[in-house]
Formats: C-alpha cells, sequence, structure tokens
C-alpha cells in the first residue's frame, strides 16, 4: 500500500471538490467537522487514512451520505 | 460517537452479508484481506472502527468497489 495510496488520493480530490462546492473554507469545514484543519488538509491531499467515523463526520458535515463521498466519478 | 456507532454497526452487517453471499468463513475472509479473524468479526460486530485503507482491502477482497460496501440498503 504506497503511501499515497489511490484510494486516499481519490477520496482527498472528492472531499475537497464537495468542501468547495458547499462554499466552505478549509477553515470553516473543519469547525463543522470538528477536525483540526491541518488533519482536512491531510485527507484532501491523500496523506492521511481516516477512519470510517472520521469519513461519517466528513460526510454529515457535506449532508451526504458514505456513498455518494465514495462516487469518485467525475473526479479528474 | 455511541461505542457502536450506527454507521459501524450497518459496515458490520453488510460486511459479513457480503462475505457470507461471497462463501467465505471469517478465517478464509481475513486470510484474502491479510488481516487477523479477530478484528474481521470485530468489524462485524460494529465494534472497531477501520481506516479507509482497511475499507479498500475489505472491498478489493469481496471484488466491489467502496460505493457498493456502503450501500447497505436491504441491511435488516
Amino acid at each position: 500500500m504506497k503511501r499515497s495510496d489511490p484510494t486516499r488520493v481519490l477520496l482527498g480530490r472528492h472531499v475537497k471538490k464537495l468542501r468547495l462546492q458547499a462554499g466552505l473554507s478549509q477553515e470553516a469545514f473543519a469547525d463543522l467537522c470538528g477536525l483540526d484543519r491541518t488533519y482536512i488538509s491531510g485527507i484532501e491531499r491523500g496523506v492521511r487514512n481516516p477512519t470510517l467515523e472520521v469519513l461519517a463526520i466528513i460526510a454529515a458535515a457535506l449532508h451526504i451520505d458514505l456513498i455518494t463521498l465514495f462516487n469518485f466519478d467525475g473526479c479528474d
């Protein structure tokens, strides 16, 4: 499992895309999630390995379900 | 976040359902995943909080994508 595993990178790109679509800065999104901004930044850069609970928190903060969170189609 | 968070419980039930549909024992599935059987058991009981990497390993071992893994519909 390489450091920048495709799944982490794809998820990170998708979280960033969804966050921007929601008009949220990393800071505002981190506050919504109750997570540190640098952790959100790490997830978006694909260098973090978030747990199921964190993924559920991120999906809830974006008002989407986990299926939508992992629907990377259309993520370039 | 309660100990048996709904997301963990739903995911666990779904992993078990998919594993059984694939005709795999916990032991065989754990071997496929390169994970310990007791860890798989904990995930299926909803008491573990697996990381994205583990979720990707589980999906790959079941030959499904993460969207399907999180599609809990029909999980009673």
